[in-house]
């Protein structure tokens, strides 16, 4: 007799891509994945760029359709919502669609619930018109806000099967907004100003620190800043949202301060928060981030029950401790991961290392590791940073452009502990180099001595990276010298 | 009293570089550099794009003029060939403009000869219209051959104070070629089929082996063949030219089967040697490659004497023995290390991992580390390649094309050998990964974990090198289990 089922919560990246690899390692075993939803494994980061246009339809954006799932032998039950773990009879209680329970036992349990969009410090935030920016079904509500009126349709969108019909209706009658309110300077409010660009909008982006792009640190915030306002962005820097109001829909946004401004259309984007509620009156823990405890295999505290994705945490590559980075490769690698070890085959999720790029208009941005200083110094470490600005060619190579390159180290030990990037010629990628760099624990020394490609027309004969190392490396010697 | 001077032989990249390096370190030591030519300090690998005409000037290709040379406070003697060295008396011969010969004392010597273009193996070479492209006025002398009778001057190349006005002054007057003959398939042959093709020029290319770009594996061989072919470039593969032949100028060109072609211009890239002449009736040693044999500090046999740069080994990160890879980034890095061990502070100049990028018309190409088979044996392993094609954007995103990736592990320890890359959407820089990763000596199961950067206008979730790690690794596992 083959064991009772191995059940995931959540269908998305992390959810699917265990059960497909568990699935592919041992064939016999039953794989039940239950979503609450309609949609499953969709491309999230892709949203901005339907909004945008540049993206025609939302199925453009699955990388599986349910038929695909089903034809992996995958037991999918979409509507399907878990309520309620119970860890000692190893079963889980299951909403269906007509609204009867459903008992589930499991053999394994993945909990890949993800995480959802932070809306609360905003007041108003449920109003028609205001929207986050977490699924495709507010990507399809804002585009269809914007197109003119009576023109969207859930099939003109490209989600016949799963879009609610009213929630369309409904943005699909209003005039297209003239202004816009984007409440939060993270990266999903920089690609949305981008995408509502594209629309013609006029766009008022309200930030509560001093830089958009946090993570990404001072220099790459400059540059994106600049490049924000060339585009005509209104920014808002040191402002904090306190409410958006109007009768039956957003009509004005109301700062701390006591500005106000008149607006068509809100969107919402301060931050994410993992979906832990299913777990809250189990035995299984959360991590100081208030994600789910994990090891290195993505098992949780309970026996049997694993946490994989937006809603559990990693090991850090540079702090060797677990921390909480909502992204979408590690979602996909540690849902991989925990397949394959409950098929059998015990395989780490892996390090996550921060690592992250963004697009803002032209300039493109990367990140990685710990670069705040503060952050550092709560590690244990002694933080210098060197920033400095090169060419991303061979300087009478058409096309080369600025760009910036920082580095951050430990003082004593000479680790290089994280970077970042920006710039409009393929700068971006380039924060790989840093990535994998920090996940072979090198020095400033050793990545100075990294041979790294040269050729006119993609690199100059010292690569940025390399640049930012010699720099860094020499005030690292100055102050060992001194 | 100060030591003798520090002596350079060369006033390209490695030269330059370790002159300038130890005259910062350390302000008091002379250092004299003796240039045989008028050229210092220039870009090599810019030369192609000059024939093009993408870079207009000579002069944009220099990183120093010698004017800036003497501002270091480096005594730069220009024509000044070095045609004897003295190891026992600490002594170079050097032969002045005028024919003089004049001794100088050295404290410490660096042999920065750098190398010369092959063209011994192809008959006829030295006829007028036969050219190889190793440095400036080689450069010059092409693109005064292109242009229309009488236009080229060595002011008008952005040469006036450094090119033979004789020569110019011939391929000037030359009608511009129709038909053009590339002789080898390497990084020069190709690069060149782009200028040569930018000028309207029908061109044949001559590949004595049955790949172009051998150095960079048959994946990528594959895709720029294709390339060239569409690009209109006739290819003559497995075709060994025997012969250059006409009256006093190129006019045929003539192999081993007996085909023969009737060309108004040949250029020859079949290889560089190291120039190792001048230390041939020294002490000074040379390693199996041919170049002179150095330490990690690049000091060879003889004390106080030093080599660096294309005439010089150096430490192959993945084999740990010396090997021969003359590129720029390796000259400069390991000039400028000379000159700070030289100056009191020693500095190993680094390990190489062959790392090469070259651009094939629209096709970025890079290679690294040992992806011959044969090589790979040679140096103890057990070499085994998975090559993926993948997309380098999530593939719903504009501008997503396809990348073919290559990467080569030993089977027993899984550690990662090299790897190649071919694409026409960034695909070159990010080789930079796998140099990264071979550099920190790591595993493909370790390679498969780096946490990359994912964006949908930079990336797919899973990145083309993890792509290509999870499927070599997944290779690597099944011959384990079996």
């Amino acid at each position: 007799m083959t064991a009772d089922p191995f059940v995931v919560i959540g269908g998305d990246a992390a959810g699917l891509s265990a059960a497909s690899k568990c699935k592919r390692e041992a064939p016999d075993r039953d794989v039940v994945v239950f979503e609450k939803g309609r949609w499953v494994s969709y491309a999230h980061c892709g949203t901005p760029y339907f909004v945008k246009g540049e993206v025609e339809q939302l199925t453009d954006l699955l990388s599986l359709s349910p038929t695909e799932v089903d034809d992996r032998g995958i037991d999918l039950r979409r509507e399907h919502e878990v309520v309620d773990i119970d860890t000692d009879g190893r079963t889980v209680s299951v909403r269906a669609p007509d609204g009867d329970r459903v008992e589930q036992p499991y053999g394994d349990l993945l909990v890949a619930t993800g995480a959802h969009a932070l809306t609360a410090p905003v007041g108003g935030s449920d109003l028609p018109g205001a929207f986050s920016l977490h699924g495709l079904d507010d990507a399809a509500a804002i585009r269809a806000a914007l197109e003119p009126p009576g023109e969207a349709t859930p099939e003109s969108l490209g989600g016949g099967d799963y879009l609610d019909p009213a929630v369309i209706d409904r943005y699909a009658a209003w005039e297209p907004p003239e202004t816009v309110a984007i409440v939060g300077g993270g990266s999903v409010g920089v690609e949305m100003s981008e995408a509502f660009t594209a629309r013609g909008l006029d766009i008022h982006l309200f930030q509560r620190s001093g830089h958009v792009l946090d993570p990404f640190g001072e220099a790459v915030a400059e540059r994106v800043e600049t490049e924000l306002r060339e585009r005509g962005v209104a920014l808002h820097m040191e402002t904090e949202v306190e409410r958006l109001a109007g009768d039956d829909r957003v009509e004005r946004l109301e700062c701390a301060g006591g500005t106000a401004l008149d607006v068509d259309l809100a969107l919402v984007g301060v931050g994410v928060r993992p979906n832990v509620g299913l777990v809250a009156d189990t035995p299984v823990e959360l991590g100081e981030s208030g994600a789910v405890a994990v090891d290195d295999c993505g098992r949780t505290a309970v026996d049997g029950v694993y946490a994989a994705g937006d809603c559990a945490e990693a090991r850090h590559t540079v702090t060797g401790e677990f921390d909480w980075v909502p992204l979408g490769l590690t979602a996909n690698r540690a849902g991989r991961a925990v397949g394959q070890t409950v098929a059998g085959d015990p395989k780490p999720t892996g390090d996550i290392a921060g690592t992250a790029v963004v697009k803002a208009f032209d300039q493109e941005c990367g990140r990685v590791g710990i670069v705040d200083h503060e952050r550092a110094r709560q590690a244990g470490f002694d933080p210098v940073t060197e920033t400095i600005t090169t060419a991303s060619r061979s300087g009478y190579y058409p096309g080369a452009a600025e760009i910036v390159v920082s580095l951050t180290a430990d003082r004593e030990s000479g680790r290089l502990l994280g970077g970042t990037i920006v710039g409009t010629d393929r700068a971006a990628v380039r924060i790989d180099t840093v990535a994998t760099a920090l996940e072979g624990d090198m020095t400033v020394d050793e990545v100075e001595n990294l041979d790294l490609a040269y050729a006119p027309p993609f690199s100059p004969v010292w690569d940025p990276v390399l640049t930012a190392a010699k720099v860094l490396n020499g005030s690292l010697e100055e102050t060992a010298g001194n």
